[in-house]
């Protein structure tokens, strides 16, 4: 068997996300046929992070083991080729030792929120960022998030379907910047929460609008309680854009 | 009759262009619909360029002349409102004097074309981008390029459908940059010809693949020929980008 890394990025739009689910079609689901059609085996796909329905991915990694002989390039190729027309393609593939894996080697996930701040609706934008036409202080939301940044308790920002065996996790980054008529949030961490990301851009929207202090992001946390949540993001603005390894550097 | 300006954003995929079409859906006949649904009146959209199927624009610049007493705030609140769900919005709108004229009043046009430059296929950018696997030497394309700047007979980059009544044209600026895995493709004109952006794409393709010398690129443009055109550029990379006009200033 040789151990195969894929960088994936994905249009989340038609998917339920990127794990298989039993009542519709994941990303999982798609890349495991395609890689059935190529080596006619049965591999499974594991991934640094999990996505919701409607999040995008610039560059997802996963991994396959696959016991046919073919080349890294090869197997890029021909995976691609049987993914059409699903919106997922393999953007990098290696091979790597048995003992790296996609998800457990991952030492730190990153993140982009795109917020669309202008009264007219999305044309070429659609389902690729969140909407909202109410002017928005990007330098209060900064401000706001530098709050979350450290060791937390993130219960507050914490799905209540969240399977992590604890809330406490350390938030490595959390920035806000206007680009135009875009609100850009970046996150880092080593991992987060079930809905951690959307849950601190849905409260930090909320001191760019105005209706809460920026003092009040702190206090959400400090509350530990998911009742305190003030706006939960939804997905489609949402993007999973990298995944560092110990291999990768600083 | 009040004159005002409409800045068009729209995502050209479903669309067989900006123009009205008898047999197929325009951004044209759309807009339209929408400022009779606002109005109740049959307002005819005048615009600065007329984009082909699958042509995108992030700033259109149109015309409508509307009777009834309206502020330009609530027109554009209002047309977008009876827009959805089509991918077309008016992201700017301005009163402007009845002898301004968004087509004939326009003294510059831009256009930008996005080349995918990837073995992957796209996801996200899927009908927004050209998708070449083939690696483009882009300094070799910028090189080649500016052969067509300047005064010149462009007939071997017109459409046979194209009416203009001339072929001779001063193309202002015709740029070629990579940037990550995109080939960007910038060129203003006062005015183009039809298929003028993507027939000079197309032929600086073939330069990037190397299967063009840079100097046929010129040799094309002197033989005045239609016949020597060698590859016309898919519509679904192209974007509109802006109009100028006199009181713009530079």
């Amino acid at each position: 068997m040789t151990r195969f890394a894929l960088t994936l990025e994905f249009d989340g739009t038609p998917f339920m996300g990127l794990q298989r689910q039993p009542h519709g079609p994941s990303v999982q689901e798609s890349v495991e046929r395609a890689v059935h059609g190529v080596t006619g085996e049965q591999a499974v796909l594991y991934s640094a992070g999990r996505t919701d329905t409607g999040v995008h991915a610039y560059a997802m990694r996963s991994h396959v083991d696959i016991a046919k002989q073919i080349d890294a390039f090869r197997l890029m190729e021909a995976i691609n080729a049987h993914l059409r027309p699903d919106p997922i393609a393999v953007i990098a593939c290696e091979e790597k030792p048995a003992d790296w894996h996609a998800r457990f080697s991952c030492i730190e996930r990153s993140y982009q929120y795109r917020i669309a701040n202008r009264r007219a609706p999305l044309t070429l934008d659609r389902n690729r960022a969140w909407h909202l036409a109410k002017p928005l202080d990007a330098e209060a939301m900064h401000r706001a998030a530098q709050a979350l940044v450290g060791l937390h308790d993130f219960t507050t920002f914490r799905s209540v379907q969240c399977q992590s065996a604890s809330p406490v996790k350390t938030l490595d980054r959390l920035s806000v910047r206007r680009e135009d008529d875009y609100v850009i949030v970046e996150t880092a961490a080593r991992s987060f929460l079930h809905h951690q990301v959307r849950s601190m851009v849905g409260c930090l929207a909320l001191v760019g609008m105005g209706r809460w202090r920026e003092q009040q992001v702190a206090e959400a946390l400090a509350a530990q309680d998911r009742q305190a949540l003030g706006l939960n993001a939804p997905p489609h603005g949402l993007f999973f854009v990298a995944a560092r390894y110990p291999e990768d550097g600083a």
